[in-house]
């Protein structure tokens, strides 16, 4: 690194700091936009600021906004009687991408996860029990990972939940589409197993 | 994408314009920036206005500098009557990292590759014959990719170099180390053969 710019080796530090960017991928990308594209690397810098400055969290379910409230919130057509307990906003994307859930969210932003020091108190718990108390909410449909924390936080919301006389209902585990008996793990197949339905021809 | 902030919708699309990021790992980058740690996002941010602003190409030997010339080209203890061409700048930082070659270095921006339609004129040719009028220079190494496109500016090169009364080398070619011949392709074999050089025990 001796003979490379200052800005430069300062770039392709910033760069290794992302995740799964390593020092190798830093200084191709900045190379790439140095050497070639420096139009990118202003308006990729203007991007960062402002995303980082004008994306906050929804006040309501903590899902990503640039004002109070974020787009799923303010749309009334969505059931306000129904809310998806999620840990993460990339979990409520993917659960909009299917497009089949129309009711609100609430995000955790964390688990419940002993082994790495996370508590409850590190979840967005007591905000989810203020939007309960107007008895509005009749269901949370807890959309944890199926996860050893994912499903410890389930467990430990569910019992919340239901101390607070909201049924909760858990999203079902079993078999994915397409998945081989063969390479499915025991966990799974156990699952699959217990949660077995009826079939009516 | 329908319901995130334009912001962030704009920063993924950044992302994903630079080489080999895709979509998904745009979006996880733009999550992790906004979500866990906006100081990052910022100090990105500046480096990336500041690289493309302040970084251009030496005057001389055209590798990347944020002065007039670069720091190999300004510095006296370099060997002033050796160059070393090289594709791009990766390759220069690729033999700067060895330590052992002492010249200095031109940096083509290009190679000869009439396939992708780019001609000799699409490389620094001429700024290289500019830096062999003064008689200076006694050797050019000729350090391009062991590629079609590398061969043929390789060759192509020191026609002109010829004609021009300067010697010019190329980089040996033959079975990398650690290289096993049963893994090794036909032209690595063919020209390892045709290298061959005499044991002295």
């Amino acid at each position: 690194m001796i003979s490379l710019p200052q800005a430069m080796q300062k770039l392709i530090r910033e760069f290794s700091r992302l995740p799964s960017i390593g020092e190798k991928s830093a200084t191709r990308l900045a190379y790439h936009l140095v050497n070639h594209d420096k139009q990118l690397a202003l308006s990729l810098s203007d991007a960062l600021r402002k995303a980082a400055e004008s994306v906050k969290l929804c006040q309501r379910c903590f899902y990503l906004t640039e004002e109070d409230l974020c787009t799923i919130c303010k749309n009334p057509s969505r059931d306000q009687s129904l809310i998806c307990l999620v840990e993460k906003p990339a979990d409520l994307m993917a659960i909009e991408r299917v497009g089949e859930f129309r009711g609100l969210y609430h995000v955790l932003h964390g688990l419940w996860a002993p082994l790495r020091g996370q508590g409850p108190e590190s979840m967005k718990l007591q905000e989810l029990l203020e939007r309960l108390k107007d008895g509005v909410i009749r269901e949370v449909i807890i959309a944890t990972g199926s996860t050893v924390e994912g499903d410890a936080t389930a467990l430990y919301v569910a019992k919340m939940l239901s101390d607070f006389g909201v049924q909760s209902t858990r999203l079902a585990q079993g078999m994915p589409k397409g998945g081989e008996l063969e390479y499915a793990d025991d966990v799974t197949l156990s699952r699959a197993f217990a949660g077995r339905n009826l079939i009516n021809p």
